[in-house]
């Protein structure tokens, strides 16, 4: 199955690919490999998920924006590329939770994108190396911000 | 035009290049692609800008150190390239921005160098990927750290 | 000589490979690149350096823990790549350390885990371009996280 029949399959929603909040593109292509920004928890309305995990979130609610990161990311691979299926793997990911001094499960936070994207890509292809960090704190008080390297055909 | 006769059109004065504060190389050139080292914002006279933005400096003066922290990348890279004519393209930035917990625009900081960038390098070839993060502490207090890929012939 | 020569010649023991702690490969490989996932400072007996440096931890335990995340690295890599000797080039290291609002010496924490690169691959070679930066937390308390981009044969 490719990328985008599992999405199908998994009958999962994209939200819309987000407009740059800066002066940046959402991704550039260098030969084979695509170098997307850090993106945001948006979601399908339009709005970004806020918060600091150990705060006013709880995990479960950290990777869930940790998830909707992952749409996010995925959407602006769509809108770029033409289709999911364009990707071949994922490289890299960086990922970076807001997070009280005491809340120490960054890796656990981002798991919730990096299942996405196995589901999405396949459990060997979608998985990558990583790396997840904490961080007082985020643009608009997001909770989570991911960047990414995917190897692309 | 090329860049550095945009440089020299704006009239922008470098620093000089900074020297590593640590073991590390400024530049590390893979086939096509330059990796810059986390630069700081050095002033001309050889001094950084240190401070926390929402703290003891605004948001305007953040972008001001954003900018001088992409005058800084561009000496860099003048010195190890020779000219910045060799630049093709700006792939991707990675900022940290340091700020109150409070302080949420880390992309309007990082715009401080981007904007310099699409200024020297033209505003489609000058403006990659991105990623704006704040932190709770930099090295030697500065307000903010760029590093950078960039596409170079 | 060889990079396992210099490493049997300093009789470093390097610590087990550690296994992924969430959903993520230790090291991707595209082309004749390897990035590694973010490390922690592993010891040898399979537990990790913990702590906040300026608080709990002085300067030098900083930089003792990095240089355990950079054998913990080199040890993920000789389990991918089979030998050291494969590796022809650091690339670029992108250092955390989880530090005091007040601890501004990030780059001199990080200088242990690049002057083991150096004496492993070479004072040439296994110096490549670095980002230094703190933060208040890191996963499980760890006091430093440090990924990095190899050259590879």
């Amino acid at each position: 199955m490719s990328a985008e029949q599992r999405l199908a399959k998994l009958g999962l929603e994209l939200p819309p690919a987000p407009k740059p909040g800066g002066l940046y593109k959402p991704v550039v292509v260098v030969g084979n490999v695509a170098y997307v920004s850090g993106h945001a928890p948006w979601r399908n309305d339009g709005t970004v998920i806020v918060g600091c995990v150990g705060d006013d979130m709880t995990l479960e609610q950290g990777q869930q924006a940790a998830r909707q990161t992952g749409l996010a990311i995925l959407s602006t691979l769509r809108f770029t590329l033409g289709t999911l299926d364009r990707v071949t793997r994922v490289v890299k990911l960086l990922g970076f939770v807001r997070s009280t001094n005491a809340f120490q499960q960054q890796p656990a936070v981002l798991n919730g994108c990096s299942q996405l994207f196995a589901d999405v890509f396949g459990p060997d292809q979608g998985i990558g190396a990583r790396s997840a960090i904490g961080t007082n704190v985020l643009p608009n008080g997001i909770a989570v911000e991911v960047e990414g390297i995917f190897e692309i055909m």
